[in-house]
């Protein structure tokens, strides 16, 4: 089964399609990317993924696996022996880990996006402060799970690490566009450090998007209609 | 660790709160439930899920967890050795068992919350088509999950039923409340079947809610001003 042909079902800019493609990079599994057209469907995606019709998908020999945390776990379960594990240890570190992986995207993520789509100086101050009071309480967070280790799971990537760092493309682009830092050394000292080390992994370095390139994606997907 | 005492911080009405009590009793674990009141948050609360500030809680010993179906994960590693196993055996099932969980979580519950918050008979009629598109839907997951066997998780009760039986008390309101049968024999005969089971069981019994007392109750929380 581990052995069978392994294919993501995604699209360049998402970042839940970056997370089962940082985990197998970390687990050493060669894949094939199916990229999406934005905006438009394949057969094979509303086939693998009829009820959600969403990406990403893994395909693993002809079984999909669907929702990005879950395929990551999937991943973390079928290739348990190769690299580092991706989940903690114990039973509570696994629970911590996977509420802050919820956390980021029931609450954090929409957070950030509100300050794309703020209309107006005041509701974009208000998303910001927003956006940084979560960050502290992650930080809290990456310093209560680190224990002084480089990331969230310790010496190694790990789930939450992934949770969080496919969201630093959409993040970086948010800073660029907003012009308002949003982590840096000063307000978040810990998920700064973090921050850079994880982008320069060379598992997730090929598939990290670039941030002005994003910035442009961006843009037009959250342009207002001309008033 | 194991051995420490169980406390669960919830409220009798909550759906979420039913799964970590359901699976604390397929585990024969004894815990003390700490009811909140409706409309206020208790110190305790507020300490041990200080970010969410939501119940369910899970206090074992002096660490808590949050999050329902975390909860239950945990429950289920934490006394891997006590009753039956709540996750099914294999990567893929799992996978599988998580996604249905979530689907759940994420649309079916909100859809089923619209036919109670439906203004007029159109909004109503819609709201009762769209629970039971996602209905036909769960009801080929369930002969897919169970394979014959009168559970999701197979013989006994799991993850997925858990997730799903904690919403029945819910479907029971709301089929009173508005007069319309969602799961029964002619529309989806396994649900229907599977759905008696699982309030039939003895784990479950003792939390399940009143349908009368929770239709009471909705009716409160999804009153309309007057007009």
């Amino acid at each position: 089964m581990a052995s069978e042909q392994v294919k993501v079902i995604g699209a360049w800019a998402s970042p839940f399609v970056m997370r089962p493609r940082v985990a197998l990079n970390l687990k050493s599994i060669p894949y094939e990317f199916l990229e999406e057209t934005f905006g438009s469907k394949s057969e094979l995606l509303l086939k693998s993924n009829p009820v959600q019709k969403k990406i990403p998908v893994l395909l693993h020999g002809d079984k999909p696996v669907c929702e990005s945390s879950i395929i990551v776990e999937y991943i973390d379960e079928t290739w348990s022996t190769s690299g580092p594990s991706l989940l903690p240890s114990t039973p509570y570190d696994r629970a911590i880990a996977r509420f802050w992986a919820s956390y980021l995207d029931e609450k954090w993520f929409r957070s950030l996006r509100s300050i794309l789509k703020a209309e107006g100086e005041e509701e974009k101050k208000a998303a910001i402060a927003q956006v940084e009071e979560e960050n502290s309480f992650i930080e809290k967070a990456f310093i209560d799970c680190s224990k002084g280790k480089a990331f969230f799971n310790g010496e190694h990537i790990g789930y939450l690490d992934i949770a969080f760092g496919s969201f630093l493309g959409w993040l970086r682009a948010t800073e660029l566009l907003s012009g308002h830092k949003l982590v840096d050394e000063a307000k978040t000292p810990s998920l700064s450090k973090w921050a850079e080390q994880f982008c320069n992994d060379p598992a997730v370095k090929p598939v990290m998007p670039d941030t002005a390139k994003l910035a442009e994606f961006a843009k037009k997907i959250f342009a207002k209609p001309p008033a």
